[in-house]
């Protein structure tokens, strides 16, 4: 069958499923989810062995370790993809609520009722476990999902894909609510990201170049983030201890995440007292500073930092730092060069605290806390399926919720209109 | 200037112009939409010469009565225009609205805070009380607009946008936050949908051929509905005196809008009571009834339906009428033939009335009264800016609330991530 054919034939598919599961009770999507959970674990060793055929062909055409490492399906990876299910079945269903009721003087009774999305499409690289996670949390949301891999993790994919959909069969759920591509032509995206009669949302998960590509090529409304360049604002009145523990986690607890801080903004009346000491702590934990004239100064072994760098998220040991007047001048240098991803003021002024909070207009906005809260378990969505800088539909860590939308409902007694 | 650098120049305008705005307080945005709503009714008559260009040349063109008497700006227009910018004043403003707000085990306080989406693109055509009414909800939920409409409306459409740009700068506020695009270039359009690093979010408003073009084209999000075949299913149960009373209002009162029937389902059980005596009511009214076997079976001058009708918007005296065998059969028709947008069901049956509602997933369901209430202002948003049928962001009937999104708030006194 000619690519475009079947890619239209897995959408359909999808459309179809999705009608069904857009009314299934929890109790029946809850109980698959827990065999699925259950499933994982009973076909660990086969997984692994189709597995085994991803890594070996990894190491052949020379993949990097951290490549090969996030490819690889252990023993330990397989058990945290069950446990994620299992926490996913022990939502709260977003489908079926009323967010809210009223009354209109002519008595009719208008509110709004949460409904699936319909059909969501991953296009995801080389973590296999994005495949369970993913269908985990469409299945929940009542969603039919289309899943397309990288080809490097095919085989994992695909035998993941079999064992989900072997229990939707035995739970009597539609199979092709949840489908896994096949194929690994390239073609495949750019066939399903057309399809925009059957497919509701894409949703990217991968580098920069992978999102841009698919943002290039949809038809299809697409949920993504570019890059994360995260900001900490040290004011001139900030509890410099607290500061200085906030900076450190949200540089070096996880620096290769997209809400790590990038980029450090110091008021100039803390620099003198703030920099010279973090720089040290920095430099036990070799993070490189690439720094403004006035942290060069205060810094001695400081880079200059280059214009571009102010742009950059680094995904590394690696952190700009610009001395500031003050709060406005930190917030002109987010408007320009952030991310609009999060954005942390570390201070103890309580009117600069509301006023970066009002006026900073990222997806997250902190106040004394570490960037590393913007994450969908942090903030208490008990899930995320990905993260929005995007302000349509969603902004920020994305839940169960964010894969729903409302559709009005209208109890009324013969209304009509005059 | 050539014309992309001209667009460029327009969005890079607005987008600096919805930074202030975004934390513009109420009071200001308020006084600045009386101000506008006075300016209007004080410069109508210039406003209405600036018009005589517009359907004088539209004569000259020879375009139709309907199309010429829906350019006119009239005493009694102008009007309407004044009163809906006053009424835009009176609601309630979204932006910093807290939306909810809970408590994390490690003492994080989180929250949703309402934010404008910041610029907003409107391409409408012929109606120039567009170019105010849009205006007024992009100013009122802080977001910049640049607002293009149609070649045939130039002028009236640069004669209220400078009014209204008047009226900003009197009252402190960017004057780019209200942009009339002054060229009829149709590249125009074509160099703004490109610029997705400066516009939010587009909005077209017009016929369907407008919007498709403006979805093939467009790298930002558009929000949209491409049309409204609305159903009324009338159930074996139903109260006929009610089910006639709103078949007619939704087919008769305003015919030529998208939220009047388009067909009407009726369960085989109430058919032979109802339909003879619905026709004699429709025929009153010179309503054309196109119909299924059994329909023209019991309405004598009714025409043999085609296939292709049942997907028909006709936005005319025209209705498609189907016997079916229950809600059943009538789901999946709606489900088959439907356009999302908008389906009622007449019936006393508790149990089909709650299924109808949980399993049609068009953005406005009702039962027990007319499809002509999926409107904004009838249920009860204050305003309205458009309707979606696109599941994205917002789904049926937009108001003020649906031109914001949420970023998250975090209040913090020192956590870092372990």
């Amino acid at each position: 069958m000619a690519i475009q054919d079947e890619m239209r034939q897995v959408a359909e598919g999808a459309r179809e499923a999705s009608r069904t599961l857009s009314r299934m009770p929890t109790e029946i999507k809850d109980r698959a989810l827990k065999e699925m959970a259950e499933r994982l674990l009973q076909q660990a060793g086969w997984l692994m062995q189709e597995n085994e055929k991803d890594v070996a062909f990894a190491k052949n055409l020379g993949l990097s370790p951290a490549m090969i490492d996030r490819l690889t399906l252990k023993e330990s990876t397989i058990r945290d993809m069950a446990d994620g299910i299992l926490e996913v079945a022990s939502l709260p269903d977003p489908v079926g609520k009323v967010t809210s009721m009223w009354r209109r003087p002519n008595g009719l009774l208008v509110g709004r009722m949460r409904i699936p999305l319909g059909v969501i499409g991953i296009i995801y690289e080389s973590r296999p476990n994005v495949t369970a996670d993913a269908a985990a949390l469409c299945l929940k949301s009542g969603n039919a999902v289309i899943l397309r891999g990288g080809s490097e993790a095919i085989h994992s994919n695909i035998a993941i894909g079999r064992l989900l959909k072997d229990v939707l069969k035995e739970t009597s759920l539609p199979e092709a609510a949840i489908q896994v591509v096949e194929t690994t032509d390239r073609e495949a995206v750019y066939e399903l990201l057309q399809l925009e009669e059957y497919i509701d949302l894409i949703i990217p998960r991968g580098g920069e170049d992978l999102i841009r590509a698919v943002v290039r090529q949809s038809r299809i409304p697409v949920i993504k983030h570019y890059k994360g360049v995260c900001h900490v604002f040290v004011d001139a009145d900030a509890d410099l201890e607290m500061a200085a523990k906030i900076c450190l986690n949200a540089k070096i607890q996880r620096p290769g995440v997209c809400n790590a801080m990038e980029t450090l903004l110091v008021h100039r009346e803390a620099a003198p007292r703030f920099l010279p000491e973090l720089a040290r702590k920095l430099r036990e934990s070799h993070v490189v500073i690439r720094g403004c004239e006035e942290t060069c100064a205060l810094i001695s072994d400081a880079e200059q930092a280059t214009e571009a760098d102010w742009y950059r998220e680094y995904l590394d040991l690696v952190l700009s730092i610009r001395v500031v007047g003050g709060i406005e001048e930190a917030m002109d240098h987010i408007a320009r060069y952030g991310s609009l991803h999060t954005e942390s003021i570390v201070t103890n002024d309580y009117a600069n605290a509301q006023r970066f909070l009002n006026e900073v207009n990222s997806s997250t906005v902190l106040v004394n806390a570490s960037t590393r809260f913007s994450d969908g378990f942090q903030l208490g969505l008990g899930a995320e399926i990905g993260i929005s800088t995007t302000k349509l539909h969603a902004y920020g860590p994305m839940g169960l919720e964010e894969l729903t939308t409302t559709k009005f409902i209208v109890y009324g007694n013969g209304q009509v209109r005059t």
